[in-house]
């Protein structure tokens, strides 16, 4: 095993103008396992219910993932509901049932511990933490979070910015957590809060990457196929923190392609509901998705007269 | 003279969180003019009331552009005033007076219908033909438009884009133009309207370039400091053609040097009130700011277990 994911586990019900899927398999660690897949061999902990079709847990495991760490709780698993518009930016929660994610209280197998690569996907900043408490020597973590616990769990959430390398946010969450509109001013303000890496993730505009010397950005990758954004995040820190994990450091220079490697993984999440898009794909097809995101940004230095 | 530009002339009044201006230099030409002025030597085309001030004239002149395609017209200069929400890109346009655009028939004095090169920036289709019947041969032209003239001049619209080389919209005109929310689709679409090439701008995203067999994408320069992006959509096109003119030449890797040089002066432009920023600037500034857009994108290709 070559990093851990601790993250959610979902059955997801989602409308977009290109179908929907009903009780289909969700969540920021399912998301993230499949992306990372395709780089290293992660661990995923979790929570599921009874309820939780075996077939699921299946199609990870045959994508190389450990289950070892999934939990079957008591009761049902954890549901999101949800509805995007025309533009597909706009998003509607239809519902969200807690169920067994009420009571998640993460615990990694041993071997877990061992590894050295660590994301956190969004998930209460005190099971974060508890997270931590259980690693042994870790070389890179990222953390995810979002507006809920940014708002109403800030101590906790600040405790495990301090433990982390990295924290990967959405533009509105940057903002939200630092106060500050521009984007920079935000970046630099989260770097003051532990992490020496800023990700923001902006959806179809690319994500960025900063740096106390320096910042790194992509476009988003023009799909011509949209079904579903649904786990297209969780699928970017999945193929990030992958890359990383299968080089084995954290240097900029990696960090950067682990940034290729993230805008690969969420472009092709989108292509089609649920995880479905990552059960056909093998790792030349992300290859040449990467080799894609890099033509698209390449160009000779300026010439002046 | 190396290249036209046929645009506004305005006097604008802006408020942004971070200051105001009254009656200050705008206008699609002016800002247009002022960047493209880095690279090559713009000739502009517009209509100024009675009440324009000539020291205006003056800084255009001062940057190395020809004034003497700018008419002054009996009455008032078209006047704009808006107001930028503590989100920039929240914008309420507080009163638009055309007054002497109103009456606007754009005439190319002779030695600018010599020139290979030619924006057309944001008038009214009509008039983009007129002036694109002026010209004499021409290697690269742009043309920018926007909704208004989308949803009302139609024809004409269509007319002129038949005639151009490229279309520059931002996202939102792209998907009006082609009725395809899919900017990748919408790009298809339009490419089939005449333009060999669709630049999509997307504000403080970055912009695209569409070719039927390629795209390329920039992220937006993260700003430390930014005041107000009145012009920033002209400034980028003024940059990409001016680069275009000083090149002699638009193939795809000029082009692509070009998004570069586009991007480095809308950047600019957002840094103070009206043309403000560029007073201060010299080549050396655009070309440092160029190198950091490349350096922001710079990665070595992936490597693979």
């Amino acid at each position: 095993m070559d990093l851990s994911i601790v993250g959610t586990m979902a059955l997801d019900t989602v409308e977009t103008p290109f179908g929907n899927v009903k009780d289909a398999l969700g969540g920021s660690g399912s998301y993230a396992g499949c992306a990372a897949s395709f780089f290293a061999r992660p661990g995923l902990v979790g929570v599921v219910g009874e309820d939780f079709p075996e077939e699921h847990l299946a199609s990870l495991r045959s994508r190389g993932i450990d289950t070892s760490g999934v939990e079957r709780a008591p009761g049902g698993t954890f549901r999101w509901g949800g509805r995007y518009e025309t533009d597909v930016n706009v998003r509607t929660t239809l519902f969200t049932e807690l169920n067994a994610l009420e009571r998640f209280d993460p615990k990694l197998p041993d071997d877990y511990k061992k590894t050295k690569y660590l994301f956190l996907a969004n998930i209460e900043p005190g099971l974060q933490n508890k997270v931590l408490d259980q690693c042994g020597s870790l070389e890179f973590t990222i953390l995810d979070t979002m507006n809920f616990w940014i708002e109403g769990y800030r101590a906790e959430l600040d405790r495990a910015l301090k433990r982390v390398d990295a924290v990967m946010l959405n533009d509105e969450e940057a903002r939200m957590l630092t106060g500050r509109g521009n984007l920079r001013a935000a970046a630099a303000a989260a770097l003051e809060m532990g992490p020496r890496i800023v990700v923001v993730k902006k959806g179809e505009h690319g994500a960025m990457m900063f740096t106390k010397s320096s910042h790194f950005a992509l476009p988003g990758y023009p799909l011509e196929t949209l079904k579903d954004p649904t786990g297209a995040g969780d699928s970017f820190a999945g193929g990030f923190i992958g890359y990383v994990a299968s080089r084995g450091s954290a240097d900029e220079e990696t960090l950067r392609q682990a940034m290729v490697a993230g805008t690969a993984t969420a472009s092709y999440c989108c292509e089609d509901f649920s995880i479905d898009r990552f059960r056909t794909l093998n790792i030349s097809d992300v290859a040449a998705r990467a080799a894609s995101v890099g033509e698209a940004v390449r160009f000779s230095p300026l010439e002046w007269k």
